[in-house]
């Protein structure tokens, strides 16, 4: 495959392990996956026991939940729906809510747009021309962030769907406790938790679109490990913080190397980075060749990255960022 | 709770072990669930690893899962898709074939009139009159079957959905093989496996309404935990073989205790037994206080019954059944 062609490849979605290792046969084994922006330390979280494994989750199990998000989210019980991961909340939510126009913030995860296309609806640039309004809080790649107000405004107009996949690290940002009317919000449970495989999310919103969510869904739509692991990790704050900590400075030290290697950091949160560099593709499969994953976009010169997890992960990617390899 | 009472709450699905040890909070623990036609000795499938469950599941690891299950089901490579539990399928069918009128065979599981109807559609009685139709092979909770010629002449006319939950210990009745056009072919993994809790279904379906799907479903529908049971469970055939003879065992000694208890059996497949009887509610309230869940229906003279597993369950039914408690 041709350096561009690969690049081309990635652009979409992060995350793609096994197509990175088909285009970039050489390239050191294991790969570090700096393409997402899931923690690369996860939660610590019990598996479910073998019995909750063979039987269909208990309906009271989910509730009890989705009661531990809310209080985790500051979110009113009874408007939390557990979801098999926030993109499968994303793929329901234009069918679920009719909107036949919606304006989707710019240069925003491409998810939103491709579900909102799949349902027929027209995608606009303007909230104003628009029955539903979908910004990512903070936004995914370059961090930028939207305050309640603005949300709360765009609410008592139309749809306001707010994707906050990546609030953890700044909680202080989330609407969840406004939700209801026509403020919807997503949460994620996999990228601060670090545990995207298990397929965890939520809806926080009022009770009409809940239970028309709900009956969507079904009576078993999480798997009995996400609901194991969600009800420890939710109700561990102490774990959160020392996280939040954590997160924060290793995206402090990301930034050092990304700099020194003479790209510019132009945005992010404490789980990813946005550079910039004229020459993002070099750089990219320069990183790829050493068997680091990051993620490009449309915009030719911007990369980002989410943070390495084990020291050894730190010193190659310090060591190919530098063009210092063996 | 009065008996009625507790017999009303558990009409509408099985499972519900929290609600009945609520509800009879004398009974002995641990409660025996025979409320589903879920497998009582599950497939022994590995957890996901660690990696895996840390990470967004990998779009060719969910792609050699959903060929491995095609292989199974003796249906074409490409028209297989996975999904969080059938359930999750039945749910998202009604908008996706945007029918506005089917037919549900009669008796059967109540999830498919409930999607339908969530979705705005008209549920009638005869096939000939409607756009679609649902039927269950073998049916739950009667056990009764639908011949593939009946099925694909109705698929000439209109969207046929074949809901094959239980097809698995008749192998020969699936119209998997012919899945396309306006034949859909629902399968779940967890009733024979019996691992419900994993949350794990597929659609098969010709690639207009596999894409279409798809794009409902987002890039990682699955958990990794269910990726990495199905790949290995699909793949052990002999597993299928023995547990198809065991389940059939199973069957056999489970309706002669129940016809040794008065009761008559009326129907079922090898993982759940319907039994009637003049005075079934009386039968549901002595096993419930004996910790043992069978499941109630609208008609109050039937009980449906799963297999139990260990032999300490065996004894235990067999005890509550013949009256002889402690």
């Amino acid at each position: 495959m041709s350096g561009a062609a690969a690049l081309e490849a990635f652009r979409r979605h992060g995350g793609r392990l096994a197509a990175a290792a088909a285009a970039f046969p050489a390239a050191p084994q294991p790969w570090i996956d700096l393409s997402t922006g899931i923690n690369p330390r996860p939660y610590p979280a019990p598996a479910a026991s073998r019995m909750a494994r063979a039987r269909l989750p208990d309906p009271e199990a989910l509730r009890a939940l989705e009661a531990a998000a809310a209080a985790f989210f500051g979110a009113p019980a009874g408007r939390v729906t557990a979801v098999p991961g926030s993109e499968a909340a994303i793929r329901l939510l234009p069918d679920l809510l009719g909107a036949r126009r919606v304006a989707i913030a710019p240069d925003t995860y491409g998810g939103h747009a491709e579900a909102w296309r799949a349902a027929g609806a027209e995608v606009v640039r303007r909230p104003e021309a628009a029955e539903a309004w979908v910004v990512a809080n903070p936004n995914n790649p370059d961090g930028r962030t939207t305050d309640t107000g603005e949300l709360l405004a765009s609410a008592a107009l139309r749809w306001t769907i707010v994707d906050e996949a990546f609030v953890e690290t700044a909680p202080q940002l989330s609407a969840a406790a406004y939700a209801g009317g026509r403020l919807v919000v997503l949460r994620s449970f996999g990228k601060f938790f670090g545990l995207a495989g298990l397929r965890l999310g939520f809806v926080v919103a009022d009770e009409d679109v809940t239970a028309r969510l709900r009956a969507r869904l079904g009576d078993w739509p999480i798997s009995a490990d996400a609901i194991a692991a969600g009800l420890a990790a939710y109700a561990d704050t102490a774990w959160a913080d020392r996280t939040g900590q954590r997160l924060a400075h290793g995206a402090a030290r990301l930034d050092g190397l990304l700099t020194r290697a003479g790209l510019a950091v132009v945005g992010g949160t404490p789980l990813f980075r946005l550079a910039r560099a004229p020459d993002a593709g070099a750089v990219f499969l320069r990183l790829a060749r050493a068997g680091v994953l990051c993620r490009p976009f449309e915009d030719p010169q911007l990369l980002r990255f989410g943070l390495p997890g084990r020291p050894a992960e730190w010193a190659r990617i310090a060591a190919a960022l530098s063009g210092d390899l063996p």
